[in-house]
């Protein structure tokens, strides 16, 4: 792409495109000059940075920069910070409530570039990571030392994408969140500067946590473009236990004897009756069409058969019944590969229609009431709302599955997410336990943490006064 | 103390003290009229609330406020700051880095009348605990529920005062440090407005982590007023290992080992010799006089078991000798305890000598080059040094023995302990794993964070313009 052709043909512009055409054309120019064919404002490259994995409708970012280096990302934020352009990072797409979308318009900084394992220091069990390193790629590298990074959300999302977003998924459990698995990050700052926010201790007491406070801001307050992450060594022994129950209520109850009892499960997922047909017509299984727990443990082999047993007769005592066969290896690789296309199963339950993802949390004495409450207003709704949760956490996605072309269903469908999120505010929990704010649960924020949320627009102001950086998310207007 | 009394005798100011007579005058009436005998001047309770437990000099408040409720720090804070009148937050002052002195003069805000467990969430692993109460207090409650909290600094500190220096100790290689183990808190900030930072679920992405930020920040942005900290079940089965070895090198590398084999030990400790000679002295024990690690499994009778085997193989690999009787209940009691006492232990290896309280903390691959290097230098400055060490995180206290009126040693421990800081710094590390900066390190945040500070100080200019709260505290001057 030539310079010319970068300001001949400025792009569609976002809806409240915050910047003039002028602007554009200098900040195009100026990046097209440093970054040469990583800079690129073809629709279609535009689009795909733009959020398209869910409901949220796809608000594209003017220009898509792929940055190579950490210099290269300070240069387009001064760069855009100087016009007032917005930069929104990416990094493959997977987020869940319009995160990478370009509401004013602006730069999408694409990472993917950045994906080098800079360091594995297996004797401290951490690694060094560039932002664009997805966790199967990191895994891959990782095997033949015996080391693995544990979470796991079920896309092969980048390292960098699942720190923004504070993100988890089924083995947060045993293993935490990416609050827990982050040591250090690098970050480009609104203002361009670079910035380190620790060592590589395993832990500090020096000063402000400002790695915990760059985890989950989603890009609003700087972009991560490197980490250093904790790392486990894998598991002597592997074993899983499959159960299925009467209700979900006894199911929860199982769950809650489990963590109880300090039964260490490394996985322990709830699938409700329409998430487990989807799931055997499409990965080709044959649970009962009933409440089911998928548990895994990792351990030595003496104690992962020892907990196996344990849970077995936390299962008996709650009226379940454990599924013989889950155990092997093959059926357990096979399981928990459907267990990770639950989503797409769940889609094919009806045909066309989109699912709206929901993330609400609650403390795990609430979770089966919750959980009751949801199935029961989606049937008062006529909604096929199936649901699958990481339930030793107290999280739970119920997925509506919405035809985007009918008016009236998308607006119960949105009232229907409004009361979810706020009946888990009112049970103890949260709107979101795994997947962020974003666009899509902003209106949520205050109702949950009050007057707390002036405090992170204090934080937001003095740190990017122009509200250069992922405008329009996790910050109510 | 009647009003009168408050305002008549002016209290010695600090140093530094910045605000006038006039004002505290003003200040003291106000206090004295909405807390009655809470509020005092005196000179032993001021002189009590300023620094005392190590080297750092005392500098006491102008008066000592016992609040009993979360609307009076409100007040309190509301009233100082009206008159630019500094706040300090001080739980039992156990400290180790000047945190609770008044360099600036103020108001120490003793919170351990707030000492009420107020919820305790069997089910959900969580409890809600106002901030002066004491780790020990609460595991008394707890224990009848077979729950326990596991951070321990050793000191009977308060959970407000270990959220605020993001505290651990032994046992954070297993369960984590305060950091992992505070769900939300409650906080008054220097406006005086109460803010909540999360509600009750394991987890949650909604918005900026102000939970890690207010722990960590050591009064200086708020006060915390309220935690709901995660609790866990007491273990089936508690097992000790104790093994000395010939170099600290060998401990270190059997540390090393052990991590490297995921044996999920409780609590790794090594002792130096010095350490080991002071303990047997002051708690009747009669280990070699040799680098010695104290290990503690938990779980269940069959892991525990095991995972005490497949330590003492690694000792055994290293060079080193399990001692046989530590693990009979009434033995290992008694050796924790006196792990817990090394400090005290440690003083009488040069009587009338202050202990210069140290806390580097390093990637564990450095740890054993580490010790060695502070050992060298202690010796060739002639230094009584003994060493402890959470190795597990591969956090260890140097504690040199300074006799404190003696000007040239004084000077010269403080350049000791300003090159192990680098030192560790250099080696990638922090010059605090877990007592915090307070004033004592605040001259080497920077080298340890770089331009990560200038962040932090532009979050407690947006959330302090005054600089109210804990001022000269973590932020270099």
């Amino acid at each position: 792409m030539t310079i010319a052709a970068a300001s001949s043909s400025p792009p569609p512009k976002g809806d409240l495109r915050r910047f003039s055409n002028e602007a554009w054309e200098t900040v195009a120019r100026t990046l097209s000059e440093r970054l040469g064919a990583r800079f690129q404002i073809g629709d279609s490259v535009r689009e795909q940075h733009g959020h398209t994995t869910t409901w949220i409708p796809n608000q594209p970012p003017d220009g898509v920069a792929f940055a190579a280096s950490t210099d290269e990302v300070a240069f387009i934020v001064r760069t855009c910070a100087a016009h007032d352009v917005p930069v929104i990072p990416f990094g493959v797409g997977t987020s869940l409530e319009g995160h990478v979308n370009a509401p004013e318009g602006g730069v999408s900084v694409d990472l993917s570039h950045m994906n080098q394992v800079l360091a594995i220091n297996a004797h401290d069990f951490d690694c060094v990571v560039q932002p664009g390193v997805t966790r199967k790629q990191l895994n891959v590298l990782l095997r033949d030392q015996g080391l693995f990074f544990p979470i796991d959300p079920g896309a092969d999302a980048t390292l960098g994408g699942m720190a923004a977003t504070r993100a988890s998924g089924t083995n947060a459990v045993r293993y935490g969140t990416m609050k827990n698995m982050i040591i250090s990050v690098e970050a480009v700052l609104p203002n361009g500067s670079i910035v380190r926010t620790g060592q590589r201790a395993r832990k500090s007491s020096a000063g402000y946590d400002l790695t915990s406070l760059l985890i989950g801001s989603e890009g609003t307050l700087g972009i991560i473009t490197e980490l250093t992450v904790r790392l486990f060594g894998i598991p002597e022994a592997v074993g899983s236990v499959a159960a299925s129950f009467g209700t979900i209520a006894e199911a929860a109850e199982a769950v809650i004897a489990t963590m109880q009892y300090g039964v260490p499960v490394a996985r322990i997922e709830l699938l409700d009756p329409l998430t487990v047909r989807a799931m055997n017509d499409y990965s080709n299984l044959n649970f009962d069409e009933a409440p089911l727990l998928l548990v895994e443990f990792h351990g030595s082999e003496t104690a992962v058969a020892e907990h196996q047993e344990l849970f077995k007769a936390i299962v008996e005592d709650h009226g379940g019944n454990t599924v013989p066969s889950a155990n092997s290896p093959e059926e357990r690789t096979r399981i928990w590969q459907a267990r990770h296309d639950a989503y797409w199963a769940s889609l094919t339950l009806r045909p066309g229609a989109k699912g709206l993802s929901t993330d609400i949390c609650v403390p795990i004495s609430q979770l089966a009431a919750c959980i009751g409450k949801a199935q029961k207003r989606a049937e008062d709704e006529g909604f096929i709302a199936p649901i699958v949760g990481h339930v030793g956490d107290g999280n739970f996605h119920v997925l509506p599955l919405i035809d985007m072309d009918n008016e009236d269903e998308i607006k119960r469908a949105r009232s229907y997410v409004g009361w979810l999120n706020e009946m888990a505010i009112e049970a103890g929990g949260t709107c979101t336990g795994e997947h962020g704010i974003g666009q899509g649960k902003s209106a949520y924020l205050r109702r949950e943490l009050g007057d707390a949320v002036d405090v992170m627009g204090a934080i937001k102001q003095a740190l990017d006064p122009q509200n250069i950086m992922n405008p329009g998310k996790v910050l109510p207007a």
